[in-house]
This record gives structure tokens, C-alpha cells and sequence, in this order.
């Protein structure tokens, strides 16, 4: 048995790497939302100054992670290992910055999850004595995703009802094995890919409920504790339809969920009056939240303890055209303050 | 300063972790190479009953993790982790097979340096006590990552003499951190992501052996080792151009490795005599060599310390239609008899 491993899926961190800085760099829809004055910076339009927005997702990406070194007062040189992804095909903006930084790298795809599976891996190495400090980063682009997933902005398809909207943004955060920061992670718990057998690609909220539910209640029955253990539950990207279902599916598991507790950061980050649909989506979504409002909160000391699992759904154009439905995935981590 | 650091880029791991079992499951043409009958599995041809290639893919993924699984002794319930990837867009055969087994999954991407990426995290899992035994799989199909990044097969294009034949196959390792396995892990070395230009999506082996060469000096530097303390010292899929480049890299760097001592997966697993051109490529080359070639010389004795390389080019077609060009990523393990 693995000395750190509490049940079958969530492991402990006796160090409590501290989350030493936390950077977010988004797009002006996001900059107009509730939390637009809390980002490190607001780009002006979709395009940043480059040629594609695939060029402006690797900048955005860049910037965040730039933006998080300095506000750790690191030289990329410290930094001693970089996991990261995004949602463009082979991870492209993640592994352009890490061209750029120099720092050895390590790629992740969890899709919308990428940031909570860079946090958990990151402490994991932080934790264990192989690489700290470690630089964690996640990002997305409306305009990219788009084009990838679905179809490109010039041919100017009408959105559904249930789809959400990719978040043109990057978080980035610094974690350590010293240093005083601005929460600790204490706890992750590993996801298990779910699939419910949905196959509509405009609808991943559904898709990837079924895959919070089981993260969650593999957390609460591993550690033995209960929604009540925690200021906040925030999930990552399930919007209106996915949030509805998994708190459907958390009172089927007893684990009831109240709604002043549970957040999602797809229902945070757009100001409602925009044209969103079922709320914000992409691995932008719940890392430029995290950075912006959540560890902020938990540095206050106003939120002592939380649950912050990112969701993904994992699929791809092809599989999706093939007939394959979309399974999910959720990584989750305790944060705690670091006091 | 972390205490399993080496240097800038190296890690070591005090409890050396096993790996308990390997299996690797190719096509025909990988069959018919020199190393047709060590493999686990041969498929009969490229769709191995499936509808798609991408479906062949996901099973060839499974199957390889379930013979893995099976050669250990071990259900997917008693499996704490699993960690792979593939060259499918959003790395669909490794989160699909993923599904299938429930296994807590974390997913990467490393281009063709996949499986190295996997057993390093994977070696820190459970080297650390996170996880333990812990899955790490990789691969690819030819006709998959013709379609995805180079021309559908139909389309019938002319291969470049400097282009690779992607490997048709998967190849899996159980890592444990007790038993009697096939090999030690005792160090690794994380890959910077290096770019010297290469814009040609068909000279891959050009584009990956800079980060090839960057990664192997640094080995050398953290370790205070030089090529001679190496049996063998085997990359992944560099092929007939990016190995010769790499030794001359080597030479400029002080570090030259010698022919008898150098060997590359993807000249290694083909019958020269079949047209694949510079040699092969892809996540499963090295994924099928390591378990089919390089773990049963480790295991006889034969070679007594061996360094594995797996390298990847991160392209994409979006990146390389908009000029960008191909960085390179390579990372490095230690392996050693376990006696």
C-alpha cells in the first residue's frame, strides 16, 4: 500500500505545497464579467496582437505564466518543472510557452480538467521532493475551440441552448514545498473516466456531471468526510445544465449539496446579460476563476476550506463524428489557507 | 532545494521503482520487423475488427494495458493509477481505454516521448508513495496520424525520403514500488521543449533531435555520468536523419556516443526492406520496443544500465499551416537489471 494513499482514489500531501503566486489573463467578454477587475489583465480583443487566434491562445498562455513568475519573484531558470495543457490540438499553446521559458516541461490533456490534473501533479512533485518550485498553467480560446470542436466562427452556426461558451483565458499558479503563500493543497483526489453514453458535443455539461459525481463521492468516501467539511464545492465548467445534474446525482449518492456551498466556475465568470447560453466551459474557465476569486477568498481567510475539482470532457471531432460518446473526467484538490 | 533533485533537470527516485510487467500489442507490418515475435499481440491488419481506425487504436490501446495487467497478475481495480497518452487529437485511445479499465487517469501528452513522460510520472507516484502499481501506456496507429496530421490515406500522397512511418501499436508497464520485476527506474531526466527551426512536417526526426541532444547533456552534466556508463543508450524514434543529426550534436557537446552503443526504436523495429523511408516514429515505436526488445535484455542481463530517451515533436497541422515551426521534447530514464 502506497504510504500516502488514503482509499481507492485520493492521495495526501503531509507537505501541503503551498500555492505561492496565481496569475489570469483573459479576454474582454470575461473581462466585462463580475470578476473582470480581479484578472491580472484584461487583453482588448480575441487576436492579442497576433496574426491567428491560436497565436493569441499561445500568448495568452505565455503571459499568465510570466505574469506568475514575477509575481513570485522567480527567473524561469528557478523554476525547476512546468505542467501544463490547453485545448488545442496537441496541446499547442501550452508547449509554444514552454519553447519560450525554457523550463522542463511536462504536457497534460484533460481537457477542461487540465488545470486541477496540473495542480495534482504539481504537488505530487512538489510534495515528493522531486521539483519545486513548479509552475502549473491551463488555458483556453473561444475562437480556437470553436474552430476545433466545432465549427469556425465565419461559418456562423447557431449555438444550442445547452452549449457553453469555451472562456478565452489562462491561469497560472506557483506551487512550493516553503514558502508562504496563498492556500495549501492538502488533499487530491484522481478521477475515473465516466461516460453516461451522451454524444451530443454541444452539450458537455451533461457529459461531464457524471464524472463530478463519482470524483466527489470517491472523495467523501475515501476521506470519510462530507459536503459539510467544506466552505465551498466549486466545480469547473459544468454550467447551468451539468450543475443541475450533478446536484441531482449528489442527492442520489446522500452527499446533498447545498446551494449556497457549491459554485462553478462556468456560472461565475460572464456577466448572465451576455450571450453565453448555458455558461463558461474551457480549461481557461475554472483556472482564470481559481486565480482571480477563489485563492483570493481563501487567503482572506473568508473561505477556510475548499473542494476545487475542474471537469473535462473528453472528446474529440473525430470520435464524435464516429458515434462515440463523451466520457468525463474530474480531478479534485482540498485547499486550505495557508495560516 | 528538493530533495530527490539532481541538477537542473534530474530526478532520482531512492525506492527505484519496478517495472513488474510489459506488453506491447503492434500491426502487420511492425509483425514482420525483426522483433515480430517478441511482441505480446500481432494484429492481423490495420482496423483489427473495428469500423474506424481510431477505434482500431482505442483497442490496440486496451488491449496492450489489459496483457500488461493480466502478465502482473493484476485486476484494474487493484491498479492505483494510470497514465498514458497518444497522438490521437485529445489523446482519445489512452482516455478511452481509460474508460474501460476505471482506473483513476491522469492523461498526457508528449508526442512520440509519451511513454518516457509516463513512466517518469509514474515512477514519481510511486516512488513517492501517491500510487502504486500504476498503469503507463502509450500509442499510436500509421493510418490515424497520417489522417490527423500529414493526408488522409486515400488521398495517396508521395512520402518524402526524410519522412517516418508512424508505428501501429501500443505498449504498456506496470510500475510497483515492491516485487520482482523486469527493471529498475533510478533516475530520469525532464525534457526542455527545444525548437531550432525545423518547419518540414515530414523531417520530424530534424525537429526532435536538438531537444534529443539538449536533454542527453543534460543527463550527463546533473549525473557527473558520461556515455560510457551506459550499456545502451536508446532513443525513441529519432529515425535515419535525426539520429545522425543527434550524433554530431553529441560530439559538438563533448558527449559522443558510439555506434555499437547508440541504438534508435525507430530503426530497430521495421525490416529495412519495407517502405517506411527515414524509420519509425510514433508513441507506440518506443512503447513497443521498451517491452518487446530493451526490458528483456534489462532482464536477462544482458545489458546491465540501460538510458531510454523517448522523443516527441510537438506539431500540430493548425501550427505548422500558420509557419510556426517544431519543437522538440525528450525524456530520459535510467534503467537498471532488477536483481
Amino acid at each position: 500500500m502506497s504510504q500516502h494513499r488514503i482509499g481507492r482514489q485520493t492521495v495526501a500531501f503531509p507537505m501541503a505545497p503551498t500555492i505561492l503566486s496565481s496569475a489570469a489573463v483573459v479576454g474582454p467578454k470575461e473581462g466585462r464579467g463580475p470578476y473582470g477587475d480581479h484578472f491580472d489583465l484584461v487583453i482588448p480583443d480575441a487576436l492579442y496582437n497576433q496574426e491567428s487566434y491560436e497565436q493569441a491562445e499561445h500568448a495568452i498562455f505565455l503571459e499568465a505564466c510570466s505574469r506568475c513568475m514575477k509575481k513570485a519573484q522567480l527567473q524561469p531558470k528557478d523554476v525547476q518543472a512546468m505542467l501544463g495543457g490547453d485545448l488545442l490540438n496537441q496541446i499547442m499553446a501550452a508547449s509554444l510557452s514552454a519553447r519560450e521559458l525554457s523550463i522542463p516541461f511536462l504536457g497534460l490533456y484533460g481537457a477542461c480538467s487540465t488545470m486541477a490534473e496540473s495542480l495534482l501533479l504539481g504537488a505530487i512533485l512538489t510534495d515528493g521532493g522531486y521539483a519545486s518550485p513548479v509552475l502549473c498553467a491551463a488555458g483556453s480560446h473561444f475562437c480556437t475551440a470553436e474552430r476545433q470542436y466545432r465549427f469556425p466562427l465565419e461559418y456562423g452556426n447557431q449555438r444550442t441552448p445547452a452549449a457553453q461558451w469555451t472562456v478565452t483565458g489562462a491561469g497560472a499558479c506557483m506551487l512550493s514545498h516553503q514558502g508562504k503563500g496563498l492556500a495549501r493543497i492538502h488533499l487530491a483526489t484522481i478521477g475515473a473516466v465516466i461516460d453516461m453514453g451522451v454524444k451530443d458535443a454541444n452539450n458537455m455539461g451533461a457529459a461531464m456531471a457524471p464524472a463530478a459525481a463519482d470524483t466527489l463521492a470517491a472523495h467523501f468516501r475515501d476521506t470519510g468526510r462530507a459536503p459539510a467539511d467544506y466552505d465551498r464545492i466549486i466545480t469547473g465548467d459544468l454550467g447551468q445544465v451539468g450543475s443541475s445534474i450533478l446536484k441531482e446525482l449528489m442527492i442520489e449518492k446522500h452527499y446533498p449539496l447545498s446551494d449556497e456551498q457549491y459554485l462553478d466556475c462556468g456560472l461565475l465568470i460572464f456577466d448572465p446579460h451576455e450571450d453565453i447560453h448555458a455558461g463558461g466551459s474551457g480549461c481557461g474557465c475554472s483556472a482564470s476563476i481559481l486565480s482571480a476569486h477563489i485563492l483570493p477568498k481563501i487567503k482572506s481567510g473568508e473561505w477556510k476550506r475548499v473542494l476545487f475539482m475542474a471537469t473535462g470532457a473528453l472528446l474529440s471531432p473525430t470520435t464524435t463524428q464516429q458515434g462515440e460518446s463523451i466520457p468525463g473526467v474530474a480531478h479534485a484538490l482540498v485547499l486550505e489557507g495557508d495560516s
